[in-house]
């Protein structure tokens, strides 16, 4: 097999690039491990930034997510019994966030690529990444039981944390940079409506807590658990009494319950691969960083690197420079690490970490006293949830 | 002896509450352990906020600040090599700050306090503050190798970190919160005029490094060294040397050296002792929290809290309602925890601490990126610097 970029791994990443390349006339592969129904069905993020929103729409991809996701102007933010909004586009300047789980902008993808007839493998688990630093890198892949190659101009690797492709750098090219965190969080997906209309995100003194939504008839609800935690070791019922506690107003704001459909623990970490090329091989998405979920950007990078690698390609072909492409690992990482700036300030400002002193205790409700009573930090909070500008 | 307000330690907080009382025909002693040329020598902070500058013109003690202290209005912060200006006229509708050593504010306070004939003993030292949760609270002290007592309505401990006055409260009413850092600062004085006519904050990959001034003949800098290093392990060309590494810039900036006139070795450290008030007993400045130097915080909370007090004080010979002085601690406490909060951030975000992760590192960088490309971060900077609001 033959193709102009090889894409490895069928998430958003490898997706949407498929996609963004297939509008721009540039013909792609896509290898993806798993089948198609373990693509459509596992549970993600939710929330898209306004430029990953554009982005979709600007792809011919956003028509459901128009119908069906539900804008967001704001969230609140919730400790010591009180409530405070932030208000996007007043901030802002008009900006906003899409909610439409990462799922369904999966399957919106799948029907297109499929519906266009291009090449998507599934059940194609990639082996390795070979040649990554010659001009012609090949990805060795097995295919329903079948050894093959897929010999490429472009590896684009799309294939997550635990994929394949950022192994085909070698390791003194590489750098890596680590934070773990003593806490996970416990997600629910429940049959029942949203108790409030935007999202909630809560810092108590037992643990974080947060309020989120897949659509208007089911809430999606995140408790802070000790590293490790089974989710199998949590209750229904103790889950909703502990998120009652934590989401608990001086007001009479009440937390609706019902059937729990879903349970899983996510854990929580910070991770960054520099650079984010290695030749003719580039990392996209997860397979290059990792933020904590706190504060909503995995997707929303995963999309910028796709769409600045879109470009640097598109603009190589129409003028023969290699300007935009040598310049992608650089483009991105200045992008990502203001995302992991903000997604370690939102965890750690949010989750009281086991074992944290009293001075830090009193330091983190500082600084939500500090956002909730100064426009200037609630702008630069509300800027940077909203998504920082691509390339 | 009698007294209605006994002020324990005549730094600039116990020096500027006995000018605000007197204003306000109050009468008050100040005891102070030291000799008059030592308080009047000590080198301490020199950033005085917007609202210390108006509070010293209003009290009728900025005749020689105005005269002789340098406006400022704004800071540069300088990071891989790169050079950025923070415009605080800009960014906060018109604030600034005033360099003026806080020797210089002690000096005219006692001149004043002295030529007003009012009480102000120096080598006075003040042994135990007695019954504090009376309405009759006294000062045991000694003057001059003889022991007195000093009956007061109200007591205020002025005495700092290491003063006696905190040690009337007991243990079980008194909760402490703390951070160290690993780290301190080894500051000089050098007859040099200042290498830029603003203060510059410098993080290198060896360390902090802080441009500072006395007048513009007499420069202040300071160097991050490791805690528990003596001031004089550093020869004088090694510390210009290791300054000029720190500062370097990618332009032709250049850092003037001149003879070294004092070295000393300042540590770090983040405390606050809560509540402030204890019966008749009440804690200001460094006798009740202490902020690293990096924020310029210090003198400027002392201000702050003394202010609270005498208002307080003077709306309750007013109106018969202790209302204010009840919400002393509360009201003091709100703007001590908002400048705990911002000299912590300023720490973090200009030393690298030792041990620091690579990732950490980035983390800081990402962070000046920050505040210097967006201007709300910017904002909230500058207005935090330049001061949180009284009461």
């Amino acid at each position: 097999m033959r193709t102009t970029v090889g894409i490895v791994g069928a998430g958003p990443a490898g997706l949407l690039l498929a996609r963004l390349l297939h509008n721009a006339g540039i013909d792609s592969v896509v290898l993806e491990s798993h089948d198609r129904a373990y693509v459509e069905q596992r549970q993600r993020a939710g929330i898209l930034e306004q430029g990953t929103a554009d982005v979709l729409r600007a792809a011919g991809a956003a028509d459901r997510m128009d119908r069906e996701g539900l804008r967001h102007d704001g969230i609140e933010l919730r400790f010591s019994g009180r409530r405070h909004r932030v208000d996007f586009p007043a901030l802002t300047g008009g900006r906003s966030v899409t909610v439409y789980a990462q799922t369904e902008v999966c399957k919106d993808l799948i029907a297109l690529r499929l519906a266009d007839g291009a090449p998507l493998l599934f059940e194609a688990e990639a082996l390795a990444v070979e040649d990554a630093d010659t001009d012609r890198p090949r990805v060795r892949f097995r295919h329903r039981g079948v050894e093959d190659v897929l010999e490429c101009d472009y590896v684009v690797g799309c294939d997550g944390f635990w994929g394949i492709a950022r192994r085909a750098v070698p390791a003194a090219a590489a750098r890596v940079f680590e934070r773990t965190y003593p806490f996970g969080w416990l997600g629910i997906l429940a049959d029942v409506p949203p108790s409030h209309d935007e999202l909630v995100y809560a810092r108590h003194d037992r643990g974080f807590a947060l309020l989120s939504m897949r659509s208007p008839a089911v809430s999606r609800l995140y408790l802070q658990v000790p590293e490790g935690t089974e989710a199998q070791a949590w209750g229904d019922e103790e889950i909703w009494d502990e998120l009652e506690r934590r989401f608990a107003t001086d007001d009479d704001w009440k937390l609706e319950r019902g059937p729990i459909t879903q349970k899983s623990v996510t854990p929580m970490r910070s991770w960054v691969h520099e650079p984010m090329r290695h030749g003719r091989l580039f990392l996209a998405g997860d397979a290059a960083h990792i933020v904590p979920p706190t504060g909503a950007k995995g997707l929303n990078l995963a999309v910028g690197d796709v769409v600045t690698f879109a470009r640097a390609l598109t603009h190589l072909r129409d003028t023969g420079s290699a300007a935009l492409l040598d310049a992608y690992s650089e483009t991105c990482l200045r992008r990502v690490w203001q995302a992991e700036r903000f997604s370690y300030d939102m965890t750690t400002l949010l989750h009281p970490a086991p074992g944290a002193t009293p001075f830090e205790d009193r330091l983190q409700l500082a600084r939500l006293e500090r956002i909730v009573s100064s426009r200037a930090a609630e702008t630069d909070l509300a800027e940077a949830y909203t998504g920082f500008p691509f390339g």
